[in-house]
């Protein structure tokens, strides 16, 4: 559907692609579309900028960007450190801003494009033991729909959509193989169906924009 | 896509079709679908069961139901007459409940169905002016988030879509003509995108369901 | 501290007063108030006009009027009977809009008055099996907002009072002996100290007034 | 009504105190309470730190703790320099955090204390041209719920007061004389009466504690 994929990565220590990222990947280029990783991280300013540089130069007009970073912590709030609080704002809510700021200077000159950032239950909802995510994730839906007040006029589509529920990767079934196991079948939400949705908002025309939309298995509570 | 379409209207004082409803069942029709028309008062608890039970007896299980009525009002609050409070609530709101609980009791046993409820701005805000639309908007959304909290659980997906801003109908046109003629292109939701969304909604996995999405003109401020 | 107090309440079968309001109303005039019932169905509109007829008529302009009808019902969205939906709305919204206009229509002309409407967590949320309460409750939210925002500019004070948790009085006591037998201290929401919270938004100087305040014991989940 | 006060300060490139600060002491002195001021930079962990640790063992256990620091800056997404928009955050979000709990950690050992953040209208709407303070206010008002739903349970109140419109100080009516003049009377918040609200949610027993309350003058639009 779309002719290529960029996979942005916070650049990890070696700086190197994961191996899921790079499947990921290959199975796009299989498919017959074009998919490539450009690891980047999104924390920093003048990376973030010379990312949109690098692409538009060398791939053409950026027209959709989505936002997806993200990191969790749970601990009571006595016991979180406060550099952690500063991290997971820096990756989840700074980064998101950087982003969408670098995604718009391009956008907007040419009067269309679509950003696309990811929430989560926690991005409507400060819980308990929660207050470093929530603080970074309620921070980057603001960014969201102010992005939204402002661009959609200029012909710029800015969404934010909200994951409640855990999301069916190799890494949460490896880290929670009881968990997982002693749900019923549909209870992980399908990364295939994740993507849909962002395809289906993007391709929304201009008369019927939807800013905000949520995600969640059929069994999760809310 | 779907099989067939069936155009549930308020009963008018004629008990008929109108035009323009009849226009929309053609064009179905002659499209390779098939629609028709089975006028309800769905304001009427036995109207609204009869009419399940008609459409299951003679089409078979009904697979999405869709419930869109509703009416508007705007005066100060001191010149809102009672009895336009209860109309309001009668058509957008009670009625809303008939429809979504004939169509739950008839789909929770089979485990499987879509029910899907048109909510405007007013749904989450009560603007001046607007009390007795507000307090029928909101009411549907109350009923529409207790009933997807119930029955997704058991496999049924309800969902609440917020149309924010004036609809391109023929109806719309000529009633505020000059307001139309200010706007620019995109600034009346197109039906069929509206009409996309919900069938996207439909079309979710279990694994992957949105109770709410939002939908606006891109120009429109919010 | 008012000079006042007038306890409307919905007309019994035997339209006489209980003997809980009969003992609140002693304890107001015994502590040198004046307090007294006025039985009225706020569900009718003609009762709810006479009602502030017959107290402007004899005892001087409503400065305050608080709104705290309701009744609750649980029950599976299939199983919730139509008229139980109509007669949870009509006490629990109806009522509030026709007991909120009276007083706006009285209190307009003056330039000032407080009109105080009484909310709950199902204000703000469907939760399961409470589709009925929560499209009440919701909708008598919207009659507020819409209120506030009509009537501030007017001189009028609009406010809506989130409770959230149960209520200590003799009848949540005799009703759930066990349940309150489990809780901890301060887990009921102390009747005095809601009063205290409705007659400080009414004291609030037009500078600064509060349109919703939610109210919970201090252990209360939310 | 309190024993003492105490204004906490973001040091100034001075490290002293504003006049208008000392005119606020030195009523509260005159008045016969006992107010001073203690500037600490609220964005260093270790100011804050060393803050509480001062005041509680020269003047006792904090009762209270009001967090009222921040900053705005209104830009196009597009205009909005990094360094402010992270400079926006940690004043406005960080600050808070590290200062809410500090005061959590002195406060949960002994059960009891009340901490409360000041918010606007920014803490619940990304508005246009606001991404930067939205986000520090969104993510303030995230911390103050993840807190509330986490130390009510163990009696420290924790409350978030939703300050809508321009507040009636020295500074705004320098700043913006025209706009002042403009309004009507009423129009600016009063500071004694959002003391007079922070003081009452302070004074609330526990059994019916307010987390969110919102303030704005009669006239304001919203």
């Amino acid at each position: 559907m779309l002719g290529q994929w960029i996979s942005i990565e916070v650049k990890s220590a070696t700086g190197k692609t994961t191996p899921a990222q790079q499947s990921f990947l290959d199975q796009v280029n299989a498919a017959g579309g074009r998919a490539f990783a450009a690891p980047t991280d999104v924390r920093e300013e003048q990376e973030v900028r010379a990312l949109f540089d690098a692409l538009e130069s060398e791939h053409g007009a950026v027209q959709v960007a989505v936002f997806n970073a993200g990191a969790n912590f749970r601990a009571p709030i006595q016991d979180t450190p406060a550099d952690m609080f500063e991290k997971l704002w820096r990756l989840g809510c700074y980064a998101g801003f950087l982003f969408g700021r670098e995604a718009a200077r391009r956008m907007a000159p040419r009067g269309q494009g679509t950003i696309l950032f990811t929430g989560a239950t926690a991005s409507i909802r400060g819980g308990a033991q929660f207050a470093a995510f929530a603080a970074a994730k309620n921070g980057l839906r603001a960014v969201a729909q102010s992005m939204a007040r402002e661009l959609g006029p200029k012909g710029i589509h800015v969404a934010h959509v909200v994951i409640d529920g855990m999301i069916d990767t190799a890494a949460v079934r490896s880290r929670f193989p009881e968990r997982v196991k002693d749900l019923g079948p549909d209870a992980l939400l399908d990364t295939g169906a994740i993507a849909e949705l962002y395809y289906q908002i993007h391709a929304q025309p201009r008369s019927a924009w939807t800013f905000e939309a949520d995600l969640r298995p059929c069994g999760e509570k809310f």
